[in-house]
């Protein structure tokens, strides 16, 4: 990846959650093409923290248009992140992990994020999507796949009759080869000190997280520091 | 089809309009599974007639469980059904039936409506969705089509990891086909009584819209009577 990639392509519209992950797809996608739209959805996550990074991140970035989506109540689920009943699980460290679909899974969750922003696509004549999913440190969600997303892609193409095109800049990255394309992308580092990615909305972040260790680990085994973090030292 | 099948299989949910072809479905599924739930999507549609007849049929059909679930605004669209700065288009017959895609096309708008009834399924231990999708008098629409449908099925079962699928009754069905459908089937044309078709919200229907002229095609054809005309006429 150079900075000086030719903008040979037209606008596309990212999936962004103002998480490390679409924050990193985020600044790619203002490399690949000439304008940058981004979608970002409300599903009633514990934590409005969320939405305020991907507002404070979209506008450092300078995207072309964001949209924020409330979709509360278009998903029923069991996960901890939205059912507020549920405790959300803590770790002392990435070994401690479990493996399998994580309990904070949201059943389609992907599919419809997918599925709203391809309308808007269509109706802003955009043909390329951009999703920050990673099928390497993916918590056991199957809708982070590359099965599932060729097949969601060729799903859109048939059910719209139109090309549609899904990137997803780092589905074949670990947390560490993310931190290591962040690193070389202008101004996407920067942008990383106001990603927001900890599962108990927290700032400093928990650090004990399913979302927090895979993060530290990244940026260790990248050897580089988190920009969240010097943030939020800087913060006291 | 027949009145006696065994209900060798489980529950299913059924996307249920209230219209014509999604009540001939809703009572073919009661034929078909143990139990049936519906989910009737309120997209913002121009008359709340269509959800008034989508409870009172799911009342007579005596579904387990109906859910209406609202989804005004997950959708973009220029497409008069919901943006009522637009005209609704009106013909003397069925002949003069533009062909192409039809105006009233909502993009992805039956990839939503299986993505969150997937998303029901789940959260219900349901994995049969029926849909009562025409791939013959469709207006175009390409979310109709079987590769579409065939697609869409292998892309909730890679994206939810589970068994997942979706029934299409009608699929390979004309209007004249769907009507002799429902003749066979015990309380359908009761029901079809109260179903809404016409796009203009009309009762008696107003007999010129698109939706309108394909109905009284069917009918015509199948040399049945159309109970909601004979329910309009009594009305009088």
């Amino acid at each position: 990846m150079s900075n000086n990639i030719a903008k040979k392509n037209g606008d596309c519209l990212v999936i962004f959650s103002g998480g490390q992950d679409s924050t990193t797809c985020l600044y790619w996608a203002k490399e690949k093409f000439k304008g940058v739209h981004a979608v970002t959805f409300d599903y009633g996550q514990r934590h409005k923290i969320e939405i305020e990074s991907a507002k404070k991140i979209a506008n450092l970035a300078g995207v072309e248009n964001h949209e924020i989506i409330d979709i509360a109540g278009m998903m029923k689920t069991t996960s901890p992140l939205v059912d507020f009943s549920k405790e959300l699980s803590q770790y002392r460290n990435v070994d401690e992990l479990p493996g399998g679909i994580e309990p904070t899974f949201i059943p389609c969750r992907n599919i419809l994020f997918l599925t709203i922003a391809a309308n808007r696509a269509v109706v802003k004549s955009i043909k390329d999507l951009v999703i920050g999913v990673s099928a390497i440190d993916y918590g056991g969600y199957p809708d982070c796949r590359p099965k599932f997303i060729i097949l969601m892609e060729e799903t859109l193409r048939h059910g719209l009759e139109m090309e549609i095109n899904i990137h997803t800049p780092i589905i074949f990255l670990s947390k560490k080869d993310t931190v290591l394309l962040a690193s070389k992308i202008s101004g996407c580092m920067e942008a990383l000190a106001h990603s927001h990615t900890c599962y108990e909305g927290k700032f400093p972040p928990c650090g004990k997280c399913h979302a927090c260790l895979l993060r530290m680990k990244g940026f260790k085994e990248a050897g580089i520091e988190d920009p969240l973090i010097e943030r939020a030292n800087r913060s006291y």
